[in-house]
């Protein structure tokens, strides 16, 4: 029989890739990727025009487009196959990643009228200037009593699309007012790609407040927010939600030309691109835990209970995985925090040492962190650099080094991050357990956890589990692919089911990170100090974190 | 009436200098300053031996030796002063900073026998490895009920003589066995020059647990702490003390010619060298605070209520100002703490920046700082890089930052450690007004408050206080000239009294650091969450800093 292949596309926070990939076995056999010409804008619009606001991160929404055009083709040129052998199209994105588009789906941001309106550009998924609109949604849902109702998620973040949207439609109603719909980007592009007006059940459920048995939020609750958002569900949003691995519809002529595929070939739902390496890494049991460590983290099990509460979200039943949720946390800055700390806090002497080494500062402070010992520095952290997702959902809180002193070194402090960000693991974990015991496995990917062995090993004693790998470096690009096969269907060289295709398309590493008890005794210990810095910052009392926000707010006033 | 000169002599963390002073009005003609050629040693010895313990800080004594016979004469000889009007010598020296001597009071650590033996060098004032030592005696005065008793000065400080001494006898019992003396480096000099035992009232009062009434801690109490201690004030002390002003003795002939000084010139008992500044910087009246920020800061203020509490301590009554107790604690790492900010955790992109500019790191961080408004970054730091003096006399403590981001930058991180610095030391006086509530004016000097208006500025900011500067950069050396001129007497050109020479010899600058209203109040607020983190991180409980300061301990044994 005739070799089939899909098409993963895998959309991140500042570039793209597209991935060809054998439908018979997972093989990836060709990989482009593109970085967004833009980046992401905090500062100003590619139009020169400064955004105002602080914690802002926007994005050009003709960025996605030209690595979609890029990447599928050199792809596909590098995969040296046929387009007649290519049955389908999957699609990842970064989520709550939202833009708003006018009645042929063409970006605000690109007319004459908005170009210079930071609102009508996309707004990445860790866009933090809606703080205060997610501060109005918490307290309304409290004072309705429904904050605590699984639509919602328990506390309210700002990454999620509700507060993005209050937060245009307060700041800049005309924008809002000359949306035909606001969506996800990566519904944006599923749906220029199709026609159709169809949604992802994985964004939708995760992100925008809908289940598929009460749809999105109702309307007296939208009005009692503000009276604007009324109207928002059948004005802006679509109810036409589709689940993993179904098709939103087949790729249209404009777009099978751009591309130099066949017309008519699904183009699967677009999946949260942390979600879609879940099949990528073969996770589809409630033992196994995936861990994602890139910019941040996530982590994600399939549970047979929903569990809303502190930060943590379950999502639509089957929407990932089939029959199950899948419980969803992460920590908000990881590899974000560790570029931060080499871009500031990292000495000359250290920057030309690592140099004449012809090693990249992060190698560098790596290999030094390496030969520390569990808690021999005394240093701990508290790893809030863009805030706290677990258990406190505030975007507002910060980061918190204790032990410093005359001899402390940069790499101390780099472990000691490291450190912080898997005891913040651990925390989110131990709650998974309460809805999902049988956690057994985890199933690691990502740049950091591909990277650097350092990081994993001290994963795996702090969380006292065996972490393997994912044998892909591409879980997400390969997920995504595997949906396209789905979509694609058995008749047409795919799979039927994505049991089906997880089992015959993705695969682990032989190397396993296994716990060192010595390491496993004292990583218990300092988690517990962790845990006491998490009570001693908690927002929620009067306590030094939330003074030291209300500093902040007034000298913003 | 021909003019007389006296010289003053300063001998520092890491250099020594001397200056030649015109009796008459305290101008310095000349100066010459020289580093000590061994530094601070906290890994090496000169041989090259290892120093296996950590937190140590130890000097070469010879190293003193060279700076007094250099800068002497180099003073001299640029002052264009004849010798035969040179009238006395003062000096002052860090403290409390010991080595054991022979009976020809020839340092242990020149012989051949202990060259390579850590414990025969010079223990710095910051040496820390006598933490052990400083908890034991601190036990010991719990269990004897005198833990409060105004002579030990509340718990105990491991920068101290009798934790320093314990450490010897314990862990290297020959030096200790083979000393003929130990005693401060300041009293080895003065009687070096003179063939006096005599040992300086200031040092023996603030350092050795030594007072009028009851002179050093008596026999019971050493021989309780350890029976090997039970002779040390008539083995190893001298108890021939005397106060400020007075002399040690006259400078002999090999000394006189090593100088080229006149012969049976009056040599001054030593102060501590930030104690010297407070003639010097016209300190005498109880309405006066002294704050000298260099390497560490200090805080000093006439007073006449006695007050032992916290680390703080009031000392000897006349052995510095006549007729008052002089209130004493300060900030264990200033410039030191700046030292390693910039040594680590400034980036390569900074450190050029400012390279390109001709400036060094510490104007480039201070300008960036400046441009800042308080509480405007949420960053706040807790001053511990060297442990606390004030409340908790625990050199083992450490640093705490809160409030970091990915937008946090390290000019924020400096103005925070700035504002910390300011913060302990608005604690420490808040503490010295129980006793002496008529504190209204701060005269600052040393080597930040010289340079950096930013931090002066600050202060007076967060203090609410006028804040100014003694006419000279080096009060300490003019204090030390100052006390020469007492001890040499009015008949022989110098005073009869210190208020007499300090009313004569010493002045201030014109320049005031006034409190801007709107600073004071913000600072207030910030001071208030710097107060709530000196509780959180209490050692004293159940704390994050102590269980911190536990596994750092597991990681050592």
């Amino acid at each position: 029989m005739q070799k089939k292949y899909v098409i993963g596309l895998d959309y991140g926070t500042l570039s793209g890739r597209a991935v060809i990939v054998d439908c018979e076995n997972g093989k990836v056999l060709a990989a482009s990727v593109k970085n967004y010409e833009h980046g992401v804008m905090s500062e100003n619009l590619p139009t020169g025009a400064k955004i105002s606001g602080g914690d802002w991160a926007l994005e050009a929404p003709e960025d996605y487009i030209d690595v979609l055009i890029t990447t599928v083709k050199d792809a596909v040129e590098k995969a040296k196959v046929s387009k007649r052998d290519i049955i389908g199209i999957g699609l990842d994105f970064t989520s709550c990643t939202i833009l708003p588009v006018d009645e042929k789906n063409k970006p605000l941001c690109s007319s004459e009228r908005f170009k210079n309106e930071p609102h009508a550009y996309v707004k990445l998924w860790k866009h933090h200037g809606a703080q205060p609109q997610t501060d109005k949604i918490t307290r309304l849902l409290e004072k309705r009593g429904e904050i605590n109702n699984a639509q919602y998620g328990g506390k309210i973040s700002p990454e999620l699309m509700l507060p993005k949207i209050l937060q245009i439609v307060e700041e800049a109603p005309e924008v809002y007012k000359a949306a035909d719909q606001i969506l996800e980007a990566g519904d944006w592009l599923t749906q220029c790609m199709t026609g159709s007006k169809k949604r992802a059940a994985d964004l939708a459920g995760y992100k925008a407040m809908w289940n598929q048995e009460k749809g999105y939020p109702p309307k007296d609750f939208l009005e009692e927010l503000t009276p604007l958002l009324t109207n928002l569900v059948e004005e802006k949003l679509s109810e036409d939600i589709v689940m993993a691995g179904e098709s939103v519809g087949n790729l249209n002529k404009e777009w099978a030309e751009k591309l130099n595929l066949m017309e008519g070939i699904p183009v699967a739902a677009t999946l949260i691109d942390s979600h879609a390496g879940i099949p990528g890494s073969g996770v589809v049991r409630p033992e196994q835990l995936m861990l994602v460590v890139g910019t941040s983290s996530v982590m994600l099990s399939p549970s047979s209970k929903e569990y809303f509460k502190n930060g943590i979200v379950s999502g639509v039943k089957g929407a990932i995985v089939p029959e199950y949720y899948v419980l969803e946390s992460g920590i908000a800055a990881v590899g974000d925090m560790f570029g931060w700390f080499v871009d500031h806090m990292v000495s000359e002497e250290y920057a030309e040492k690592a140099k004449a080494e012809g090693k990249n500062l992060h190698v560098y402070l790596t290999e030094k962190a390496s030969e520390l010992k569990p808690g021999e520095s005394g240093v701990v952290a508290l790893d809030w650099w863009n805030g706290n997702k677990t258990p406190y959902v505030d975007g507002r809180l910060s980061g918190v080094l204790v032990g410093c002193t005359l001899n402390t070194k940069s790499e101390e402090i780099y472990r000691a991050l490291i450190e912080a960000t898997a005891f913040g693991t651990r925390k989110i974990v131990e709650m998974y357990k309460e809805a999902n015991p049988d956690i057994r496995m985890i199933i690691a990917s990502g740049g950091i956890a591909e990277k650097n062995p350092l990081f994993m090993q001290i994963y795996a004693d702090v969380l006292n589990c065996e972490i393997r790998l994912s044998a892909t470096d591409q879980t997400a690009a390969l997920g995504s692919a595997i949906y396209a096969a789905v979509a694609a269907g058995k008749a047409n060289g795919g799979y039927d089911s994505v049991e089906e295709a997880v089992k015959n398309m993705s695969h682990l590493k032989e190397k396993k990170y296994t716990p060192i008890p010595e390491n496993v005794k004292m990583y218990n210990e300092l988690f517990d100090i962790y845990c006491e810095l998490i009570r001693i910052f908690d927002p929620n009392k009067t306590s030094v974190m939330s003074r030291i926000l209300h500093m902040k707010q007034k000298n913003e006033e």
